[in-house]
């Protein structure tokens, strides 16, 4: 039997890191992007192709999967992994984040947040013990602490009650996941950081986490509308203030270049729906920025979607055949373009890897942001 | 260089028969299944997997492709097999069929169909010689001669009318063939029988084709609404009226069962949107018969779809998993669904094929009718 979790910082480049993040369901290279698989799929995709791409760790959503199909019917179907085909590490999200922007009617109190579902109108109780319950019962190998995350536009007094909220929510959550018995001994336990904008409710709640204790930490409330330059801001100051010997992990970002922005300031693993969703719409991601395949230029354009990029749509197909299967909405249209979407994604997480490991980070980001942003950064 | 076009037949049962096409990009063992492939893709399949399940030949739609993206686009990019990445044979229709059911505002005289189209209503004509030109531009391997299919419920002096004007217009359709110079060097035609289910129709027509002179022969204006047992009917008379060393197709037919009774009754050649389509809609093709996985009985169903399928859908999903990616709308029940009927449908024609050279298909035809429709037949 081999680790529950470990974090083996190999090098490190400026405030970029590298490493890897060890676990009974297999190694995760950081820093990591992680698809998201909301309703037990990363959607258009079969879970091999997301392996193969380069994913060592897929993201599972609780707020859908607690309504359909039900974290009891998953744990009786054998669990997460099994039923959706996928044997490595699994991240769930503690459904705070959405049951407050998905659901309807929702009401949130002390205690949690009561909802109605956004499929059926059934009624629902969120808490941090419900949601560790659920992620255990799903089998996940990285659990997410439940916490609130209020608009970056709200007053600071909210924002401070809100972040104190999550806190005291946090430990409810450590201590939830620490009477899972055999779960618990096989899986993670990440803490999330709220705060906003604010750099000294942020020192407060990374403080109060690193008391509770937690295996990684997450930056959270951000990537919610407050735009790049404001989330950048923030990432100046809050990875620092996590532990050094724990992942850190900016939970639903984003953009290649937030990307490479976050890395370079310390973030060591991301989600984000962008890659996948942004394929079903005929959105591709190259190294010289994005590309939107409806676009009639592509019509009889026999040139890969991305020269740089050796993906198997890229290897095989033409962007007068991607316009094609847009235009003619076709599924595979959907699945072609987000395995190169995430194909990419993964070779930009290998290509920062390996330009901190050799030293080079600096010059990567300058030269990705030239051919990416068409920026002389 | 290999052959243009041949057909061997190794071994006949009764009036079933197998045997082996030959053409330029590969063999065809026959009885022989053609997944459907309409805009330049068997929807939610990548070519490699419909190759791996078995296919030796996919069809494409006329009708489709001279709309979107159009054929002389086609042939700028290259061609069908280039375009759309299958580099084995490829069938085309003629886009007779569709052009009267799929069009807007049609108008058939002697010299063709004008007709508007369904996308965006610009006005087209299509004749038997812009039919063969369109089939040459895309690259087909098979081309279909230029047909009117009239419907079956029809007085018989317009039955008539129509077959003999299908006739001329086979007769064009095989002038305008043999004027395509390096590309009717390296392809085939074939005719279309037509008569609806009047016996001495079918006979007429036949002999007309036989007169002209194709490398394969359809049995056409089947499967369009008249019921399997009427269809059963004209297949006991129209295969043997065509000539027994070239291929009988079927255009268009069918569910599993009609499968097995055509080839009973000496056809050799399938094609049909019938396992893509379902697949899509959740409707599963098994040993045992048809299954909805809508269903709610498969909620917690962890066996896999069929208990006797080697493909990779059955290898590694469970009911209970499908019937989720259906409920939820995810384009991976489509996929997966659709690879395992196509499956099917291969694993079906493997069957039919080896029933026969053993002289065990009455036994097999048997056998499949007592687990798939629970007959004793």
């Amino acid at each position: 039997m081999g680790n529950r979790f470990s974090f083996d910082l190999k090098a490190t480049d400026g405030r970029a890191r590298t490493g890897t993040i060890s676990m009974l369901r297999g190694d995760i290279q950081t820093p990591a992007f992680m698809p998201v698989g909301t309703a037990a799929t990363v959607k258009a995709m079969k879970p091999e192709s997301v392996r193969a791409l380069g994913a060592d760790i897929i993201l599972g959503n609780t707020y859908h999967l607690m309504l359909r199909p039900g974290a009891e019917r998953v744990a009786k179907l054998g669990g997460l992994h099994k039923f959706m085909n996928w044997d490595r590490p699994i991240l769930t999200d503690s459904g705070g984040y959405q049951v407050m922007s998905l659901s309807d009617l929702n009401k949130l109190t002390e205690e949690g947040v009561e909802f109605r579902s956004h499929l059926d109108g059934s009624k629902h109780m969120l808490t941090p013990e419900r949601s560790m319950e659920i992620q255990r019962l799903l089998g996940s190998d990285i659990v997410m602490a439940f916490d609130e995350c209020p608009r970056a536009d709200r007053p600071r007094d909210e924002i401070a009650a809100s972040m104190e909220l999550s806190m005291r929510w946090a430990k409810r959550s450590r201590d939830g996941f620490d009477c899972g018995g055999e779960h618990a001994a096989r899986s993670a336990l990440f803490g999330i950081q709220q705060g906003s904008l604010d750099q000294e409710l942020r020192r407060i709640s990374a403080d109060k986490l690193i008391d509770i204790g937690f295996d990684g930490y997450a930056v959270g409330g951000l990537a919610v509308g407050e735009g790049q330059e404001a989330m950048f801001g923030v990432l100046d100051y809050a990875p620092e203030m996590l532990p050094t010997d724990h992942p850190r992990y900016l939970m639903g970002v984003g953009k290649p270049d937030d990307l490479v922005g976050a890395v370079e300031r310390g973030i060591d693993m991301f989600d984000c729906v962008l890659p996948t969703r942004s394929g079903r719409n005929g959105q591709a991601f190259t190294w010289n920025g994005p590309v939107n395949l409806r676009n009639a230029r592509f019509k009889e354009d026999t040139g890969p979607l991305d020269e740089r990029c050796e993906c198997p749509t890229c290897a095989s197909y033409s962007r007068a055949y991607l316009h094609h299967l847009q235009k003619s909405g076709e599924i595979l249209g959907a699945m072609l373009v987000t395995e190169h979407n995430l194909a990419f994604y993964q070779a930009l997480m290998r290509a920062m890897r390996s330009a901190i490991a050799s030293q080079q980070f600096a010059a990567f980001a300058a030269d990705f942001r030239r051919d990416y942003l068409g920026s002389n950064d």
